[in-house]
């Protein structure tokens, strides 16, 4: 369910996120975007749509929703294990 | 705003939070139980939420709802300084 405004976040550089998400916005016009994470990088997801929310985009967008949920899988040494899921859907107002 | 059936989390073992949030809804009758966090304790927040949703009371509680946000302060060292937060509402179907 990855769309064209989807930025999913992992350990690149912090600010080259809240650029993706502002030019999402900003350059492309699109209504909406959605900040995807998993695991540990889901703190991460919400520094990054509250920065470009409120820092960068003030007033102009804001949080249309936000959905938690969990995926299973079987890891290298075949043991089951669990990740959770984040996906933050910012839009225009 | 933290009402008595607010887990907030932070270092303590992870199990802890879990068996904290199912004692709400089982021993103490919660309708609804929020899982607060702030900074890099987001992560485990979303962790601690799905873990007791989903495999210790499954089928009994849902997501009611989420909000993020950001809080300033000034640090240490005089900076002002950004940290988000999320509140994750659980509530009894």
């Amino acid at each position: 369910m990855t769309g064209d405004n989807s930025i999913f976040i992992g350990n690149k550089p912090f600010m080259n996120y809240v650029t993706g998400v502002v030019m999402q916005f900003t350059t492309k016009g699109a209504k909406e975007v959605t900040v995807k994470a998993r695991g540990k990088f889901i703190s991460r997801a919400v520094d990054v749509s509250e920065v470009a929310a409120k820092r960068f985009l003030e007033e102009s967008v804001n949080v249309k929703g936000i959905a938690i949920n969990s995926e299973e899988f079987v890891n290298k040494e075949g043991k089951q294990v669990r990740v959770s899921t984040i996906e933050i859907t910012l839009e225009r107002k």
